[in-house]
C-alpha cells in the first residue's frame, strides 16, 4: 500500500525547479529540465537570456526528437522572474549557474537560499569553484553541493557532484536523484579540490593544444583532428585508464605501468604555465578557428555537434556501455513517466493516431533518401505505439508475453526527407486469440497522399516457452474492441495485396 | 588508354609491406594490412609474436566484418622472417613499432634500410621520438618518416607523420598516400618535436589523471567515467577547439578565449612532475583496474572496445562528420578494388548466391533478438548485391539511373542472434523494361529451414527527372539473360503471397 509519486513528478525527479543565469550553461539545464517535464523559474539579468534559452531549447527539442523514439512527457513551463528570491520560491532544487566569480556566485546563492524553504536543494555549475568558499553566505549551506554539468547540458550526461566543508551527508545522494531522474550521470568526488576531475583533465589538455598551436606545430583543426581522428573515440568508450590496459596486451595494467611510466618523464610536455594571451595570439587562434568553422554559424555548428552526438549516445546505448547505458535508463524512466493513452479514446471515429516522428538526418542515404530498411523502423515504432495502447507495455513484456511479427508487406509510395515530420494511421484489420493483422497509413505532415503503406501479421508469443500462445484476458479484451470498432472502416486499398509484374 | 594498376594492389594501396615487431602495435598494423588485401612479413625475435598476431587479426576479422557490408579484398599472406633484412626485400614499406628504446629502432632500421631497394618506403611508429634522431644510421635516410599509430591499429583512423632533418620532401606525402588507400587519416605535424601532437595531449591528461588516483579523489573507474560520460563524447565529434567555439555561445573563439583566458592561471592543475610510480601507487592503480576490469579479461575488454568503436565510426559516418568520413572513404576504395562478379556464372543453376554477413550484436533489441526492421537490411543488402551484380555499380548510379523499391514482402519464420552468419539464396521472379521481381531466402550457415524470405518488386528510375525510365542496355541485357535462367527454377512457395487472418 506504498504511496505512488504524483504522475507529473516521475519516481525521483522534481516538478520545478529555480535557475540562476540562462546563458549556454543555464539555458541548457533549462532545456533539460523543460523537456523532462519540469516548471523552470529562470533568473538572469540580461535581457536576451530569454532569446538564448529559447534558442537552446530549439536545438534540445530537436535532439530529443531524434534520440528517443518514445513520447517525452509533457513540456514543462518557463517562467522568467526578476530576482534570486522569486527563482527560488515553490521548487525543489536551485541551480546556479552564473560567471566564474566567486563573490557574484556567493551573493546569488546567499540571496536565493534566504528566500528558499530549508528543504530545497542548492546545486552550483561551476567548473572548479570550492564549494566550501561557495556554501559561506547561504542560509542553511548544509543543502548545498557542486553539480558541475557539460556543454551541450541537455544531451551531456555527466554531473560532478562535490561537497564543501558544510555539506550534510545526504545532500550529495538527494542531487544525485534528482539529476538521475531527468537523464543524468551523477558522479561525486571523494574529496573536494579545485577544478574538480573533469576540468584537472580538461584544462592539461587545452594547455598543451594552446602551446602546439602557439608554437606552429599544428593549426586549431589539426589538434581537433588528431583528437577526433584518434584517441576521442576512445575517450567515449573507455577513458583513460581503461584503454591503457588494453594498451599493456595481455599483460595488463601493471606491465603497461611499468612499462610507460618511465616514458612520463620525457620532455613531451610544456610547462605549466600557459602561452600568454597576446592580441597576436589571440588573432591567431580566433583566425584559425574561424577558418575551421569554415563559415558555419555557431548555431549550425551546435546542430552538428548535437546530430553526431545523438548518433554516438544511440551507437553506445545498442552496445550497453558507457553514456549508452544512461540513455537506456532515462528510456526506462520515461516509459513510466508517460502514462499510456487511455482506453476510453477507444472510440471507433477512425484509424488510430498514436505515432509521429521526425525523420532525423542519420536516416538519409548517399541518395539524400530515407534508407529502405528505416521505412520498417517507422512501420515498427508504430506497432510499438499500438502494441503500447493495448496493454503491451513494460510489465507485460516483463512477463514473458508479447506480439512478434510474423509477415509484413510495405508499399513505397513517395520519397521521405531529413527533417520531414511523419505520422502514422492505423487500423486493425482483424484478430484472434492468437493473431493481430495491422495495417498503417505513414504520410507527412499536412499532406494526404501517403508515403508509405505498412501491412502486418503479428502472433502472441510466450517468449519463455518460444512458442506462440493465446493473449492475456486484459489485452485480448482492449483488442476485440478496436477491431470491433475498426471493422465498421473502409477497407485500406492496398490490404490483402501480392507481389506480381 | 591508360594502365590501370593491377587488381591486388588498389589505386594507391601497397600489394606487401614488411613489419619490425608485433606486439600490439606491429600486430595491428598487421591486422590492418592483411584485412586490406596486403601480403605482410613480420620480423619479431619473439617467439610469441605468431600468436599475438592472430589473436589480434581475429579480433580484426570480427571488426571489419561488422564495420562494412562491402565485400572485402582477399586477405593477404603473412609471413614471419627471421630478421630484419628480410622483411625489407620486395615490399613498398617496412613499418617499425619495436618497443620505445632509441638504440634498438635506430639498429632495426639501419639493418632493415640496408637490405632494401632505395625506393622503398621507410616509417616509426614511435609515439614520441624525434624522426631526426631515428634516421641517423639509415641507408637513403630520405625515405623515412614516422607514422604513428593508435591502438587498435586496425579501427582507428589516425596516423600522425612527422619528417625528419633529412627526410626528402616527397616522403611524406608517398606515406599519406599509402596509409590513406589501407583506410587511414594521415596527419603531417608542421614541423618536428618531441612527442608529436597527440602525446603531448595524451601525457598531459594522463599526467593529471594518476595525480587524481594519487591523491584518492577518484578512483580509476571513476576517472575513466568522467571522460567517457562527459567530454569524451565531445572530444570524438570535434575535438578541443570547435568544442570551445561552441562554449563561447554565439559570441565565438574569441570571446571564449578572453572569458576563459585567465582561468587557465586559476591552480586547477598539478605541476608537470608525475607522481612517483613507488610500489605502493602501483599496487594502487593496478588492484583498482583490476576491479575496473571486474574478470573481464583484456581479449573481452578488446572486444567490447572494438564494438563500441565500429558503432560510434558507424554513427560518425552516417552523419557525414570526423572519422566516419575516413570509413567512407575507404568503403568507397572497396568499390573499386573488390571486382564484381564475373557475368560468365550467369549459369543458371539455381539462385545466386552473392550476399553473406554475420549479424553484429548492435542488431540486437533488449530481448536478445534481431530488431524487426533489420531484417530488412539484409534484404535491402542482399538486392544491392544483386544490383551490383547486374552491372548497377557506382558508375551507373552516379550517372543518376537506379532501382528503387516500391513494394516489399517479409516472412519472418526464425529468429537472429548476434554472431550468426547468414546467406541470401536470390531469384529473379520477372522482369520488363523497368521493372525487377527478386525474391531472397535468408538461412543461416549451415541450416535448410529459411530465416525469412523476401519477396521485392523494384523499379528503375531517372533519379534526376525524377520518374520511372527504361533500363539501359547494358544492364537489361543481364537482367533478361538472369529471368530467362531462373524461370527454369521452382517458383518459391512464399512468392505472391498475401496478408490474411
Amino acid at each position: 500500500m506504498s504511496h505512488a509519486p504524483p504522475p507529473s513528478e516521475g519516481p525521483l525527479g522534481p516538478s520545478s525547479v529555480g535557475l540562476l543565469g540562462g546563458g549556454v550553461i543555464g539555458g541548457g539545464w533549462a532545456a533539460r529540465f523543460l523537456l523532462n517535464g519540469v516548471d523552470v523559474k529562470l533568473y538572469d539579468p540580461d535581457p536576451e537570456a530569454s532569446r538564448h534559452v529559447g534558442r537552446l531549447l530549439d536545438n534540445a527539442r530537436r535532439a530529443y526528437a531524434k534520440l528517443t523514439a518514445l513520447p517525452l512527457p509533457r513540456e514543462g513551463s518557463l517562467t522568467i522572474v526578476d530576482s534570486p528570491e522569486e527563482a527560488a520560491v515553490g521548487v525543489q532544487l536551485v541551480q546556479e549557474s552564473a560567471p566564474e566569480r566567486l563573490e557574484l556566485k556567493q551573493r546569488l546563492l546567499a540571496a536565493a537560499s534566504a528566500a528558499a524553504g530549508p528543504e530545497v536543494l542548492f546545486s552550483s555549475s561551476t567548473s572548479g569553484l570550492r564549494p566550501s568558499l561557495l556554501q559561506t553566505e547561504m542560509e542553511h549551506p548544509e543543502r548545498f553541493t557542486v553539480g558541475h554539468p557539460f556543454n551541450p547540458v541537455y544531451l551531456l550526461p555527466l554531473v560532478e557532484l562535490c561537497a564543501g566543508e558544510r555539506t550534510a551527508a545526504e545532500t550529495v545522494g538527494r542531487a544525485a536523484a534528482l539529476y538521475r531522474a531527468v537523464g543524468m550521470h551523477p558522479l561525486a568526488l571523494r574529496h573536494e579540490i579545485d577544478g574538480f576531475i573533469a576540468d584537472r583533465l580538461l584544462e592539461a589538455l587545452w594547455r598543451e593544444a594552446l602551446w602546439l598551436v602557439h608554437d606552429d606545430v599544428a593549426t586549431v583543426a589539426e589538434v581537433d583532428d588528431v583528437v577526433r581522428y584518434g584517441a576521442g573515440l576512445r575517450w567515449a568508450i573507455m577513458g583513460t585508464f581503461l584503454t591503457y590496459r588494453l594498451a599493456g596486451g595481455e599483460a595488463g595494467m601493471r606491465a603497461f605501468m611499468e612499462h610507460f611510466g618511465p616514458a612520463l618523464a620525457l620532455p613531451w610536455t610544456k610547462l605549466v604555465d600557459v602561452p600568454e594571451l597576446t592580441l597576436d595570439f589571440l588573432d591567431k587562434v580566433a583566425h584559425q578557428s574561424d577558418a575551421q568553422a569554415a563559415g558555419r554559424s555557431v548555431a549550425e555548428l551546435e546542430r552538428e555537434r548535437d546530430d553526431a552526438l545523438v548518433a554516438i549516445l544511440q551507437a553506445l546505448r545498442a552496445r550497453g556501455t558507457g553514456a549508452g547505458l544512461t540513455v537506456a535508463a532515462w528510456e526506462r524512466g520515461l516509459l513510466d513517466v508517460v502514462p499510456a493513452p487511455p482506453a476510453a479514446s477507444l472510440d471507433g471515429d477512425g484509424p488510430l493516431a498514436l505515432y509521429s516522428r521526425e525523420i532525423p538526418p542519420d536516416w538519409i542515404d548517399y541518395n539524400g533518401h530515407v534508407t529502405e530498411s528505416r521505412y520498417l523502423d517507422l512501420l515498427g515504432e508504430a506497432t510499438d505505439a499500438l502494441l503500447r495502447y493495448i496493454g503491451v507495455d513494460s510489465s507485460y513484456v516483463g512477463a514473458g508475453r508479447s506480439y512478434y511479427t510474423v509477415e509484413t508487406h510495405i508499399s513505397h509510395l513517395g520519397q521521405l526527407y531529413a527533417g520531414d515530420r511523419v505520422h502514422a494511421a492505423t487500423q486493425v484489420l482483424g484478430s484472434d486469440d492468437k493473431r493481430l493483422h495491422l495495417f498503417h497509413v505513414i504520410t507527412r505532415l499536412g499532406e494526404e497522399a501517403p508515403v508509405a503503406t505498412g501491412e502486418h501479421m503479428l502472433v502472441h508469443v510466450d517468449a519463455t516457452a518460444g512458442r506462440a500462445a493465446p493473449v492475456r484476458e486484459e489485452v485480448r479484451r482492449r483488442v476485440e474492441a478496436l477491431a470491433a470498432a475498426h471493422a465498421a472502416l473502409p477497407r485500406p486499398g492496398r490490404a490483402g495485396r501480392r507481389i506480381t509484374l
